[in-house]
């Protein structure tokens, strides 16, 4: 299924007059506060996140889960959602798949379609979190950690298997997440499962093509409850050191203890270096994997306000990967991505509107008075009708949720794929 | 499957020597100290706790689940796996049945057989958090809570169906723990959620027998990541109130906040006449579900402490319906129910221990470090020898663990069953 | 000092060019939106914080403090800079003293000054949690709630005096913070605890005028570490029933555990009719005492979202007693009281243009996606323009911050006042 | 003070064949578990931690102080209290100075004093949280990250003079605790901080003596409550590597995020060689500094098992620097102080039983179970007896706590020193 231009061009036809009310009034104030609008709206237009391959089903918790009608069923339908997405909202050109759940069958037919939809392939995933059938080797008591070689080696080759499929797609970079990790105190030697975690990730790097890179993921708890090898990003930071120049962190925001200052995080990693992915989402206890803006959207800015600096500031610093990562309990994942989408935009709008010159200038002078009225002076504009603007200039709808219903999308890929499809995956 | 008598004993004959000399040596030092042997050994052996019906296959987490072999693949075999447990280590005297998952089909022949295995049936469990196969409604958005009152009163409905099964059983209570809330600001109105759930509780209230309690349970988040419905203990605490006399609130050690002081909680409950049950587990991060004791068992014993004096001091409070509540992910579940029994024992004896009336005294005295004193003095007493004599003085097992090895239990249930069989439920 | 209103005038006229801009735009928006732009300017102009008397100069943590020039040094100088506050805000219309540290000497003249600047006397603040020179009593165990009864009869006799300064002022409430609890497992008997605060309570209870209210606050740690005998909003709101009508629980943002949802606990309390007062301020890891919506300014609109919903259809509740209790150690006490009653206003407009009935249908529909699009169309909406008509209406300032600065009112304060001068209290 | 050693050894006489009896008992079951208990014994007797000179007053918190009656009013009075203390205990013969609290005037006769208690200097701690009276430059705003040169500038030359006293006494270490942070967001730029802070730890550690070593500690928050500069171990071990081999990370038990796994961070940095101090605390919600052990004790065991791990495995790790560090709100700080020693040896003792053989072939197996059984099979052991034969072993007290009593230590104190006197620092 895809959206027809046409009616795009009609959806938008009803909201254009408001819409250029709102943005002629915000670009005065903008222009006049001493804004180049239009480099804000380019760098807007430029900014594109990676939708996962398990994004578009329903997700569930231990409890159960909930399903969704209309779900795609396969890895085409998968990208034919995200062509949705990314025609709606213009920012979500790219695909980041999960392995093995999402492996293609015919390569060149898969480039061609998302091709079509103008979405190219991020990073891949691998999963060593999970047994696969008739696997030789169990993961339940570790995968690049496990005390036994032979575990070991089965998931060392499955990174190198998820890098030579994401090779043939064009796919730059290898995201490992690493559940490995103890629930009860005892459980497992800390020392031996980090060196054995080095010594793995060594092995998976050493057959990195040269122009990839290795995003490695920490996480404290969950689904190990005593202890994860890879925590925190301090560890994460020592394991990419260990692995050399083309081993980075990757950030996701709900992999943190309650508290954690991600923005220093951030600060310090793109000092140094080494961020290289980063995975959106919002939550309020734990992993929640909420809509990304839906509980926390002044610390998304934020980390927002980092993540801008650092991409002026830190050319020692690789251009990040952008993922969402939120899992859809009890919303159609379609709307979800898009209010993610919008809510990511929002925030990075925001902080393009920091008046950072100013900012330096009360930072050294300890204004803190100042200093927190320049950040929320940027963060109280109403800067919607800039990312209607950045969508239009895209060909993108002005409102994407409004569109997606007033096209009836759902109720169309129900009647497409019925009401009983169930996207592979979690 | 059940144990041979003989073979039990033959098995404790290894261990009477070491643990007739560590029993006589504790015993003296107690009885030198003041405290009455008898009394408190009959206090343990009198101590029984629920086993509930899904604990004995394994868990899993939301990225999946590692088989356990040898599972108990339907509710007889269920309640054979507690038997065993019960006939080592003479702690686990009563089964919790979760409805829909374990509806008996001959009540007679599951009557009969827990019996034989010297169990009774204590509080039964009702599910709304989860759809049943052909459910006319969904609790996707909430059961006794939700908007529409359909769906309320097929949660009410089933509520009701859930108390006359267990009142076909014996059993004399209900516990609910409803999993309403919302995953995003603004999905629900926190009033009339409330509301609703206040007049469902009185509506399967009104149903309740005579000479049942209704157990009212309460947790943070989980399913739900934005808010549940009931909260935290002041809101079960409400709710038991404005339901009547017959409800109570009950305390699980997962469902609370970090830090919070559960001792405290229990206090105030006791006190007020309104803990009817309690569910152990343990765990680090959020609901984890950990073995009982696996992390923190300083607080489970000063949770014991508060329990103790409540039992000893509130008559105003009904005796506790005591249940374990953890998942078993990564070991055998009849050896982390055993691990789970010994701590809970192990708490209670050392709660037996504490001086009461000098930590009275010292209290009044405001004599912080005496207070200390007195608890860490029994804290750190090594009470297994007290544990075993309570297990023999029953004809259980000295170490059960070890017992559960050595008669190769796992391997005969796997011969029985198979390895692929799966308990139902979660 | 006063500021002199010609001076304010002028600083007014350099902004009131764009602010008619801003609002005539907005206004527009809103108008066509279907909102009564008049009736939320009245509810803006009508909403009046008190401003304690300990928070006008620097405040500290127990590792220092590091001092701010022209502190006022009385009870007369604190009054002075809460009439500017006022001035430049118009939201700050009323002051809550805290006993014994603001004890007036001349109650009249007291009156008087405050009339002066148009400010009423809020809810009056005892404190049992130090001892001061010369007390009989030492509170370092306890005060209402202590083992001691000599110690107890001191704490409430504190109170009931504190009722009658208050009385003789103007007051209509008491707001009791109980800083009593434990350190130590074991120093202390909860229960014994808990009734003998129920019990010290009552005697206050008794003591109050027909027309006053008595606030019960909660915190659930800090200054004691192990345990706090009014920990949670459940336990104050059983002591506030246990008290009568006239007892209510007072909610402090500060005062939770890590992830605590005090939207939810504002809804139940107002549900119930048990809101009496409201303490504001900002967190990240505890009882920061940082500026109001400095940290998490959605959180903050959210709980107005309760508050408004509250205000306009629970008429069981009574209106709230609104006062900030924040801490200033890095900024200017005046101006980052000006940052938190502009943070309140922000989101209590934005609250206000939440549309309740479209609101209220989405979350019968449960659609989710529906009901978040609503919260965040009012939250992101930028009301500058909204809360700067408010405070010209009331003839305060537009841009409250800038005029202070303008107008050079730490320096004259300075100059007054001297720059060694110390607030009284902590 | 002194305690008199005939007054000591009637004390121990009463306690003598209780504590044969228990001993002995105890010896034969190690004996016949195969452990050595006389190397046990040593290391028990071996181990030392060393005091802070600012742990001898009764602490406070932000809300105010309750003093104690007898504190030591000068540095002399403070090493004689560690010498009673040491008298008693026997494992507290260092003492930690704290700069410039603490600066000697007379070095010699400190240093004799010391001697005649047995006591040595171990590291020794800069002070930079705190404005000095008449200092040039101030630190509300930081020191070592400060914009301003000259406030860095200052902040390094404390510190270099802090080693330059040190030296003079013997010690070999310098502790930086940076309280450097912000409390709102947007106050300063985190990357020049981190930058500001590596370049001021370089100057500094260019200055430390060959054989010294300089440890860094890390905390997330307090008395900066939005950020800190050096927040968590992977900044700090970060840092220590930019120094240089000489520096190392120092580890607070009490300064983490909620639920942070201590364990697997000692572990980590002994691996890498980067381990340097270790402070002793217990806390239930932050930093609340209380008495080790009173809390967590089963954490504190495990963080004792991957310390003597790291001990006996890791020669690329020094013998880390121990130190208590709590505050004393409540107790009597001598009594305190024991309780501390008396808890951290219990959890070295019992780390000590841990079957390491046993439990790394139940890892290699991923046998869970039995890794739990092993380490609670030492844990709950109840180690008293050995603690009491280390002591009485070196002519200390079997019972501390209970021989302070006896020998009315705090009343000679008293006499001594008078009820007023006041501790300096804190």
């Amino acid at each position: 299924m895809r959206i027809d231009e046409n009616r795009l061009e009609d959806a938008n036809k009803k909201s254009i007059a408001r819409h250029n009310e709102h943005f002629d009034f915000l670009a005065g104030i903008m222009t006049n506060d001493g804004h180049d609008i239009n480099a804000i709206l380019q760098k807007l237009q430029d900014f594109q996140v990676a939708i996962p391959s398990w994004a578009l089903g329903a997700g569930g918790t231990r409890f159960g889960r909930f399903g969704f009608q209309g779900e795609p069923a396969n890895l085409e339908q998968k990208i034919d959602d995200i062509g949705i997405l990314h025609k709606l909202t213009q920012t979500a050109g790219a695909v980041s798949l999960h392995i093995p759940w999402d492996v293609p069958s015919d390569y060149d037919a898969i480039k061609d379609l998302a091709k079509s939809h103008d979405i190219v392939f991020d990073a891949v995933n691998s999963n060593t979190f999970q047994d696969q059938k008739n696997a030789k080797e169990s993961y339940k008591y570790g995968s690049l950690s496990n005390t036994n070689s032979a575990v070991r080696e089965q998931a060392i080759a499955h990174n190198v298997d998820v890098i030579k499929i994401g090779d043939r797609l064009g796919s730059k970079s290898l995201t490992v997440w690493l559940a490995d990790g103890t629930n009860f105190p005892g459980q497992g030697n800390f020392q031996k499962a980090l060196s054995h975690t080095e010594d793995s990730l060594k092995e998976i790097y050493k057959t990195l093509p040269n122009d990839w890179k290795l995003f490695i993921e920490y996480k404290p708890y969950e689904p190990n409850f005593y202890s994860t090898v890879i925590q925190d990003w301090g560890t994460s930071f020592m394991l990419a050191n260990a692995c050399g120049d083309k081993a980075y962190t990757l950030v996701d925001l709900g992999h943190h203890l309650p508290n954690t200052n991600i923005e220093q995080i951030v600060s310090t990693l793109m000092l140094k270096g080494k961020l290289g992915g980063f995975h959106f989402n919002d939550s309020k206890y734990g992993d929640d994997d909420l809509t990304v803006g839906s509980v926390k959207p002044y610390a998304l800015f934020l980390i927002f306000n980092a993540l801008v600096y650092g991409m002026e500031n830190n050319p020692q610093n690789p251009y990040p990967a952008w993922m969402i990562d939120a899992s859809h309990n009890v919303k159609d994942p379609l709307e979800d991505l898009i209010q993610s989408l919008e809510a990511i935009q929002e925030a990075y709008a925001k902080a393009l509107l920091v008046d950072q010159k100013a900012l330096t200038l009360a930072q050294q002078n300890h204004d803190v008075v100042k200093c927190q009225e320049i950040l929320q002076d940027a963060y109280r504009t109403d800067v919607r009708p800039l990312l209607e603007k950045a969508r239009l200039n895209r060909n993108g709808a002005i409102n994407p949720i409004e569109t997606y219903r007033t096209l009836k999308i759902r109720e169309n890929l129900i009647k497409e794929r019925g009401a009983d499809s169930v996207a592979s995956g979690l």
